[in-house]
């Protein structure tokens, strides 16, 4: 069903994945900027749990169209590039193209829909904390899971042959009867700790918690972006957002993704966390401060 | 003051604190077995959050004799190989050295001031996930906090200067005023997930939880554990017990090292996690008939 395989944009996420794919067996075509050299001559270095794998050679190209058309294309480019998708993305596509974004945020979908019709559109949110740790070299520090979702409504068969695929190549997958509430459950947590970090000047989650202002700023944004969410037909529990601040400590002194971008220098995410959502909950008559306040903060750390 | 540093048994995890060490530039010799040649020829490949490092050449040698006296000697050996230890501690000891413990458990401080004398033994519990993902390289999954303490008593100026000493390498680590009462808490967590992995025929901690008759062993094995805490003396606060249950399922499908090594065909620590703080829970009066019968099945298991 899938016997050729794109993946757009082979940052640490996908190129995680692909790699994952390729040492299943699968045809994966990756295609990427900087590492392009290093990884045609080298390959790509995975190392998770399980050991450190090489896959070499691996197939890495620099354009869509050396790439020709695949059954199946995962987008993980940063929202950021999504500007990009009009050139990348149809040099990809036949008639039974599946293309599933794997970024973060809302909007990612539209995007990508926008090209390959949302018919044949579907999204993953990804639960995994992988990095690039030296070149052509990921690391997967916390496998995670993938819930994987239609583009609308409950997932269908060819959302599980999907899901089987990557279980086959060792990723855990789950799938999503709704994609967009498993996308703004994912935000309840990403828009206050990935923005807190950056606006409060690049600390960690549990320095965040440590901080009873910044405390309280993340409980009332959590509980706005559950109202938008709920305005909008979502179910999001009152218990779903506690997990969400009690499991937290846990996992010590995170960078969220947005800081690890904020850090290194590069943009971050603005508008596919924070002001697509804003102008989402907005629009559905909810309203949201606080968020509007991140999200002007926000814009003045980042566009110095 | 510690101008020569021995890692005393080079697993991963001394390995990773070694070669953390030796990259900050101190003098650090590794005593090792299986990897010698290997790291002897291509150092030691260090892999963690903040990307990869390669550490060569990497002193290594296959004894103690070789390595001779030094200032700071870290053992991280399993336990279970303390037999070992009048044969590997004496030819690395001056009168001044310090010899710290990062072992699990219960006893080795005992086993090392045997040797070295308790005015001179220290002991620290790591809380970190480092595995070997290729030969000479150790990936650090979870960095962790190491906390350190003296054999009796409270944190001294030693033992803060242990502290930075790793600190300044990049290892965190929190001073313990009671190392008996740190060692306590932490086997509130391994004594029932660490057993109970093994018995229940090598599963993951969320299927542990997600099993009834599991979780109320679990539940059971913390309470027995926690009345022996407090009959020695220390202190385990209900709220301490309660977060150890409710943060579990955070960290997903994780293997407990005693499950590691049950899987890998290696001996589990058994005397260590479960027969010395059984031994020493029922000689202050404590009955600790769960945990009697973990440490039963546990022989069953994995003396076949």
């Amino acid at each position: 069903m899938f016997d050729s395989i794109a993946i757009v944009g082979a940052g640490a996420i996908g190129t995680y994945y692909g790699a994952r794919l390729a040492l299943a067996g699968n045809d994966v075509r990756f295609l990427m900027r900087g590492e392009l050299a290093h990884v045609r001559a080298h390959g790509v270095r995975l190392v998770d749990q399980a050991g450190t794998q090489v896959l070499a050679p691996a197939a890495a190209f620099g354009t869509a169209e050396e790439i020709g058309p695949v059954d199946l294309a995962f987008v993980t480019l940063k929202a950021t590039a999504n500007r990009e998708l009009p050139r990348l993305l149809p040099p990809l596509l036949h008639a039974g193209t599946l293309v599933v974004t794997l970024q973060n945020g809302l909007g990612n979908e539209e995007a990508i829909a926008a090209i390959a019709g949302a018919g044949r559109t579907l999204g993953g949110l990804c639960f995994i904390a992988a990095t690039r740790t030296a070149p052509g070299e990921i690391t997967c520090f916390h496998p995670g899971t993938i819930h994987l979702g239609e583009c609308a409504g409950p997932a269908t068969d060819r959302t599980r042959a999907l899901a089987a695929l990557l279980t086959a190549a060792g990723v855990r997958t789950h799938a999503e009867d709704s994609l967009a509430e498993a996308r703004w459950r994912k935000l309840v947590w990403n828009v206050p700790f990935n923005g807190l970090a950056v606006v409060a000047g690049g600390i960690t989650t549990d320095r965040i918690l440590a901080s009873p202002p910044l405390a309280a700023r993340v409980r009332v944004l959590m509980d706005e972006v559950a109202a938008a969410a709920r305005a909008l037909g979502h179910t999001v529990p009152e218990a779903f957002i506690c997990a969400q601040i009690e499991r937290t400590p846990a996992i010590g002194a995170y960078q969220p993704s947005s800081l690890v971008d904020f850090l290194a220098g590069r943009e971050i995410e603005l508008e596919a966390i924070w002001g697509e959502p804003l102008r989402r909950g907005q629009a559905a008559g909810v309203a949201m401060p606080e968020l509007a306040r991140l999200y002007t903060e926000l814009k003045q750390t980042t566009l110095k």
